[in-house]
This record gives C-alpha cells, structure tokens and sequence, in this order.
C-alpha cells in the first residue's frame, strides 16, 4: 500500500498532536499530503509541546481544546475523514495519585470522542492508541492479543475502558475503529524533562545530562521497544487498511531487549557509566518483569513491520535531543 | 457461618441504600443487629425511593449525597466495618443514551469511593455489585469467571471498570473487596414504573396492571433467576467470609428458566394472558440468547446457596407489589 496515495487530501484529526507520538505522526500526515488538525488540551506536564510540530508550524491548524469538553469535540470532529486518538493521560504513577484526572482525561475523554463520531463523523476511521499496560503482569509470553487483561495501575483500566468504548461503537454503530497497544515507544519530541512519561525518558533525560544511569534489580527484564517512526507507520497503516477495522492489535518488536541492553545502548551513544542498583519497593510493586508482545496478527492485517533497530534508534534519538537542548531537558 | 453474631454492633454503610437491592439488603442488616448507614443521591428514575425502608424507617441513618462528590464520601466511609456498594446506573438503554451520565455514576463514584475507603477506611470490607453484563454473549455454558468480558453496551464496560479498581485496590493496598457478578435478581422493592431497570420490572408492572405480556421471539432463552432475598444473604456472606476477600464471583440459580416460563409463572400468579411476538430490532441487537452462570466458586468460598425458587419467589414479589400499587406501580 503506498500511505502518500491513501493520505493526500485526506482531512485528519490528531488528537494530542502536540504530544510525543500526536506530533511525529502529524508531521508525517503533513509529509503525506493530508490536511491535517490537531486537537490538544496542553495540560502542563502530560507532554504536548508547541515546538514538537516545528517542521510543520503553519501548515496544521492547532486547536487548543479540552476533550472533557464534549461540544467543542463535536465541531472538530465535522468532516474528518480519519481520527487518531492519542491524546490521554499516560502516566502510572500519576494515575495511582489523581485516579479521578486520570478518568477524566482517558476515560470521559474517549466516550465523548466516539459519541462525537457517531453522531458528527459517523463515516470516520477512528485508531486509538492504547497500551500493553491493560495486561498486566503476562502469564506467558510473547502476549497474545486475548492474553486475560489485569492492569497494575488505574491507568491500564481507563485505557482498557476506553478500548471497550471504540470496540463497542464499532460492532453497535459501525463506526470504523481500531485499537493498537503499543509497548516501549522511544524517540524524539517525548517530554523527557519529568519523570512522568515512564523509563526511557528518565533515562534518556539523566543521560543527556551526563549522569550516571542507575538501573533498578538485575535489569533482564525482556521488553520489546519500538522507535516513534514505526509505531507512526503502524498508526498510518492501521487507519488505511480495511482489514484492520474493528480490531485490536498488539505492536512490538521483531527482537527483544533487556533493560540493561537498553541502558548500555543508550550510555555508549552519550558516553556516559551506569550500574544496577536494589529495586525501591515502591517501584518493585507495579513492575511487570519480562513483556514481549505477538504482533503478528497486526503484521497480517497491515503489512507493518518494524524497520528501526534499537541502537540505530537510540542514536537519531540522542541526536534529536542534543540538537534541542533547552526545549527538552537542559 | 451465624450472620446475626457476624453483622451484631458492626457499622455498615450502603451505598445505594433506598435502591431495589439495597433497602433489601438494609432491611436485614438492621434485623441482624448492624449500624447501617444508607447512601443515596435519589437520582430520579434511578431506582431509589424513601418508601423502599418504611420497615427500619427511624431506625437506621439516611444521608442523600451524591458519590460523584467525594469529599462527603471521605466523611461517610470513616469508621465503617463494611461497605457495601450498590449504588449506580443499571439501565442499559440509558447507558447507550447518555454514556457520559453511565459513566459518572458507575465509574467516577467508585474511583471515588475506593480511595475513600483506601485513605479513611483501610480496615473495611467492600463488596461490589458487578453483573452478568460485563461477559456480553456467552461463548460456553455456563459461564465462569474467567470467560472473556466483551460488553454489550457501556454499563457493562463502566461496571467493568468499576470492578477493576475494586481489584486493583484490594492488590495494590490490601483493600479487602469482593465483586459478585449479579445476574437476573427480582423481587420486591425493585422501581418498575419505568422501564429503566429492565425486562423483569416490566412484565411485573405489566401484569399488576392486568395488561397481556408480550414476550419478544420464541422466549426460549434460557437464564438464572435470583429472588432478591437470596442476593442479599449473598452479599452477606461475601463481606463476612474471609475466602472471598479479594475475590470476583458470579451469582447464579440452581435451576434455569426460560423467559417463557418466567412470564408463564408471572401470569399465573397475576391473571393474566401472555404471548409471543416478534423481536424489535433494537431489541434484538442487545440480546445477548441464553445466559447462565457457574456460581460455584461463591458457593465454595461462601457456603451460599439460592433458598428461593422462581414460583415462589415471583408469589411473594406480587403480594409485595399488590400490597403497595401506589408506590410502585399505579
């Protein structure tokens, strides 16, 4: 499938655009030829950044809006040919301290997301990215899409709600949706400056830093990581292709990596040390040991297949951010 | 187990408490000795009614608050041994109208009321009524914990929801909660002047009324009917038996009915005529065929069994309503 031929003139909508997957995918869509809007609510630290859509500043209309406010939705959602739903809360530890925000932002969010489709947008196609944090600790390996779902956190529950929301509106309205849970996404435009988008950016922060990285327990928990360029191309593809509507589909990673593998690529490409260190008990609580993800179900429907491997990753990753140091992490 | 021994002097609140199921429930807490305090919000058409407790009226605590505020929550829940939560929207017409309504009520007063009980009820128990609705169409027969949830509609995705933050609490803080699956409960006390609470609420109406019942189809689905006073002894049992403290069950009957025979054992005891007619379409998209459940792990963990069969049960429900025709139906 050539995505230019499918996407150009296409009207899109973005939500969370401004974020770190939202943006890199709408720079994409514009590279396309699509007509591209970004919805984005730039709550303060759950990463929407103006700077992220820099390459194609004027060329995408931004609408700063709230999705917990349902009218707004309503009008932006009028004649968008395809929805990408990335806008939400992602953060675990936030979503155990504020579980009512966290509701709000990806629960309420997405019910007025859908209803807004249903009844302004009911010829959309609507991709929704979820997370492999709706299984929970995996009973066998590599997760299969109907793995029994078990989220540690409040977060996992909201996002596995709102992927009922779009599986339901699909079967009961024929609204068009699909569902991806992507796994470790890494790559440019993520707020790396909190601690509140999960490891990598931790990681990557203190590297940039020079700061000697500190890996908790033994660091062989196996995990499958995706650069943002693949999981864009998923995001695409998943939308365009027929035969992916009214699923849900795991991403992943054709190898696996350990944590320490992770940390050690990333200090070779910042030159800075690292070491394990004892798990804190706090953390040890709602870490879910090895996850890999079976993605073939996806790779059969859309044709994708990771093209980026971890270290080359890795270095256009640093690259990015050392060419921005103020907007991200210094 | 000697329930009267357990509940004697202990403070319990129930949410929901002026509702079908629970001014049942606080009607025999009261009768057993217990400190109950009720929690409604009367939302119109929800269920509640102050008449549903004439027989403790002065005898336990009402507080009409609505759970989507929680800071009267985290004032109600202090000193309480048991919590039972029964408060919530379970009209599934209603929820596919007003799904942001659905979810408040269900989700966001749950979210509410486990962190309550985390930060100023620790040591109390939680029980939560779920339902049968949270598997969808039955892929086996009968149907165990474990069958995959697929939902129908959104009360049974924001029931389900508000199961897994039960869970989660109970794994993550040591939250004792159990989670009962309730399946087609009847009885007195139940709000059927409007069609909101489902099809058994209708055809009692109907019949006190000396209207024909039309019975949708072949009315050969087959499904598990409990008498009310059997789900309250359930829910009984749950709080005070340690084996089900983190545990999610289903209810169920040990006899299945078909809908025919329900009506055909309404209209004996009413007089009235009965007949099938064909199934609506809008009917028919939510009709999930027959539905059964396997309850023995409750009754493993519980000793709990059904005491009261169908034909009696639907006796006892129309002397009740008969007794009662301003109040409940005329």
């Amino acid at each position: 499938m050539n995505l230019a031929d499918h996407y150009r003139g296409r009207k899109v909508l973005v939500t969370g655009g401004l974020g770190f997957i939202g943006s890199n995918l709408a720079i994409e869509l514009e590279r396309l030829g699509a007509d591209v809007t970004i919805l984005d609510c730039l709550i303060p630290e759950h990463g929407g950044n103006r700077f992220n859509i820099a390459p194609i500043d004027g060329r995408v209309s931004v609408n700063i809006s709230d999705m917990r406010d349902a009218n707004s939705l309503n009008v932006l959602v009028e004649g968008m040919d395809d929805v990408f739903h990335l806008a939400g809360q992602v953060s675990h530890g936030d979503s155990m301290r504020d579980p009512q925000l966290d509701l709000g932002v990806n629960c309420i969010s997405t019910i007025n997301l859908v209803e807004a489709c249903r009844h302004h947008a009911p010829e959309a196609v609507l991709v929704y990215t979820s997370t492999r944090q709706v299984y929970g600790r995996p009973e066998s390996l590599p997760v299969r899409e109907d793995h029994p779902t078990v989220p540690v956190d409040v977060n996992g529950i909201n996002k596995l709600a709102a992927e009922y929301y779009h599986r339901l509106y699909d079967r009961t309205y024929g609204l068009r949706s699909v569902v991806l849970r992507l796994t470790n996404t890494f790559g440019p435009r993520q707020q790396i400056r909190s601690d509140r988008q999960g490891f990598i950016g931790i990681f990557i922060r203190q590297a940039l830093r020079g700061e000697r990285l500190r890996l908790f327990g033994t660091g062989e928990q196996r995990r499958d990581f995706n650069y943002v360029d693949d999981v864009t191309d998923a995001l695409l593809r998943a939308a365009a292709n027929e035969a992916c509507h009214g699923g849900t589909f795991n991403l992943g990673a054709p190898r696996h990596y350990s944590l320490l593998e992770f940390v050690a690529a990333l200090a070779k490409h910042t030159q800075v040390e690292y070491e394990l260190v004892p798990f804190p008990d706090d953390k040890k609580i709602i870490d879910i040991g090895d996850y890999y993800g079976d993605w073939s179900a996806f790779a059969d429907a859309s044709g994708w297949a990771p093209e980026v491997d971890l270290d080359e990753g890795i270095q256009r990753t640093v690259e990015h951010y050392l060419a921005h140091p103020d907007v991200y992490w210094r």
